[in-house]
């Protein structure tokens, strides 16, 4: 077994890949964690929540955002972490229109609303690949 | 869909169907989130780490330790939040000497020693399931 460390464009093509990540936020000095679906618009992770739920209360805030596929029977896997701010979406927020437009097409696996739409900037990422030689 | 939270009994009974879970720690004032393989005492989580890496670094720290099974296809699954602190093993260590058989038998993916071992006292408890009705 191996690890073996991602470059970026590596985590940027890995990310693509999926459909769901997890979105980690500080709450009361505790960090916790969320699955989301999410879209990439350039370099940002466009996530959609509910206005009413815990992450939607999150802003302006150090964020990561961690993706991985791990298969148990060979042990092996990919795990990507991405930190950076995160942001409400709003009219004055920088390439707005078109992370709009990302965000309607994120369907949701919840039935509801969820139009607030949060924005990662990424300030950092790394990767690693566990492999089996 | 559906949301449904789930009760502490199914929150344990699911956490222990798993092999490999998220932990999430704060450094620098980011949280980070790494997949690790754990083992259960009691209600403690616990996971080897290599001596040198980032995580063992990490001591009477707030912590989360997430697991989740989602399926992509049928856009169902469910996901455990467990909030708590973590402490590296010592001899002093409440429970130490179970905590060690166990963590013995966690079988990490790499093939370094990871002879540190991490346990997680539980603060809290939360988990969801997403159904398709």
């Amino acid at each position: 077994m191996t690890v073996h460390e991602l470059s970026g464009d590596e985590c940027r093509s890995l990310i693509e890949s999926q459909e769901v990540g997890r979105l980690a936020v500080i709450i009361g000095g505790y960090p916790e964690v969320f699955p989301v679906n999410y879209a990439i618009v350039r370099d940002r992770i466009v996530v959609r929540t509910d206005p009413g739920a815990k992450l939607a209360r999150a802003q302006f805030e150090r964020v990561c955002f961690q993706v991985d596929d791990l298969d148990r029977a060979t042990r092996t896997g990919w795990s990507v972490l991405i930190k950076g701010v995160v942001h409400r979406l709003d009219d004055t927020h920088h390439l707005g229109d078109e992370i709009a437009r990302a965000a309607q097409r994120i369907a949701p696996w919840v039935g509801s609303e969820r139009r607030q739409v949060l924005v990662i900037t990424p300030v950092s990422t790394t990767g690693r690949r566990i492999g089996a030689e």
